[in-house]
């Protein structure tokens, strides 16, 4: 089987939360939501956790009392998610294999979701998760507001999966603004990348509230209705 | 106080869930969907639920079995939203108040929400609760993708709350295809609405896996972190 390599980017230091202890280290379910990242990633031939220098002694605190968790390494983070993934993407040996990018913020994605990933970038060389938009969309501004037609518009996720060689490709062009995904490095090169369906529930933790929302949907389900 | 009418949209047939039973009848905590969309508004004056006729039979055995919900007039559905807003209205009496539209398949909406609403529309008019999209927008068409500047994206919710007047000057327009909600309905006339904040985890239950969701979320929150 091809090689599965996930890079783990925790890297941001979480500033919209309001809380000194870093969004990647408070508890869902009694782990760390980085640790629910790593674990998605437990089939994996190798996971790298980017993870900023400062930010270190949590994680490392936290492997003392927690040697069940899945075998990693660890890479500083960058100044920029850009740099972040460079770094990740240095620690990797050899030329092939698969690499599954993944925000640590992200604890709800699906193992389904990672196999599909990975499995779409070994057959067309990339993948990318995208959800529709359900609600209505308005552009507001100072000058007012109006309905933007929704149909073509998409929110994109993570996990990203990318051939390797493809992606080092993608990494050797310098940082430019508009950078601000990996599939957005692909197409600077001429290639499009290939979407896949994400999930709705996959959601970033960003805000307090999202904290709480991972915490209910990470419980058992309910009986059914 | 200014009267407070709330008007429920449940018309809707829910062909999206896949099931035979609409999904304002499938339950969340033991009652259905449209019963806590009532229930957010048990405070107001006055509640009008508009409901397909298909599906009386469905709400009024609840009823019979649950007479604690909140007293409320049903009124048929039309064929659109706009159509089911306007029987709502029709059924509305006097000349003031405030009316606040409310989807049935948005049972998490807060009652704090509901009030900021009611008081935003008391004051300037309407109140039109929207949120930021936090993810990398991109359009995907068949020519390719691109990433779309979000920063005056927002996706639109309910309750939205309207001036009596206002609201009922706006439904006098004759249905035009891009009402797609009703801040387009005050937009053709020049008017400008109000947007407030809403609330993320104000999901509008579409498919069976925002049941699950729904269901998860409105549970009791876990311990503190």
């Amino acid at each position: 089987m091809t090689k599965h390599i996930a890079i783990i980017v925790a890297g941001g230091s979480g500033s919209r939360m309001g809380t000194k202890v870093p969004k990647q280290f408070h508890l869902i379910s009694d782990y760390p939501v980085l640790y629910h990242a790593v674990d998605l990633f437990s089939e994996a031939d190798l996971i790298v956790v980017v993870l900023h220098p400062e930010y270190r002694h949590y994680w490392d605190d936290f492997l003392e009392r927690h040697p069940e968790t899945p075998h990693h390494v660890i890479v500083p983070g960058g100044d920029t998610r850009y740099q972040s993934v460079k770094n990740g993407l240095n620690a990797i040996p050899g030329k092939t294999g698969i690499v599954s990018i993944h925000d640590a913020a992200r604890p709800l994605a699906s193992r389904e979701l990672v196999q599909k990933a990975y499995e779409t970038a070994l057959r067309d060389g990339s993948a990318v998760p995208v959800i529709p938009i359900e609600d209505t969309v308005r552009e507001i501004d100072e000058k007012g507001s109006r309905i933007i037609d929704r149909k073509m518009l998409y929110r994109v996720q993570t996990p990203q999966a990318f051939q390797l060689p493809l992606l080092r490709e993608a990494y050797e062009q310098p940082f430019e603004d508009h950078f601000t995904d990996d599939a957005a490095l692909l197409e600077n090169m001429g290639k499009k990348p290939v979407f896949i369906p994400g999930e709705k529930y996959n959601i970033k933790i960003t805000f307090p509230e999202d904290f709480d929302a991972a915490s209910a949907l990470l419980r058992p389900p309910p009986p059914p209705y």
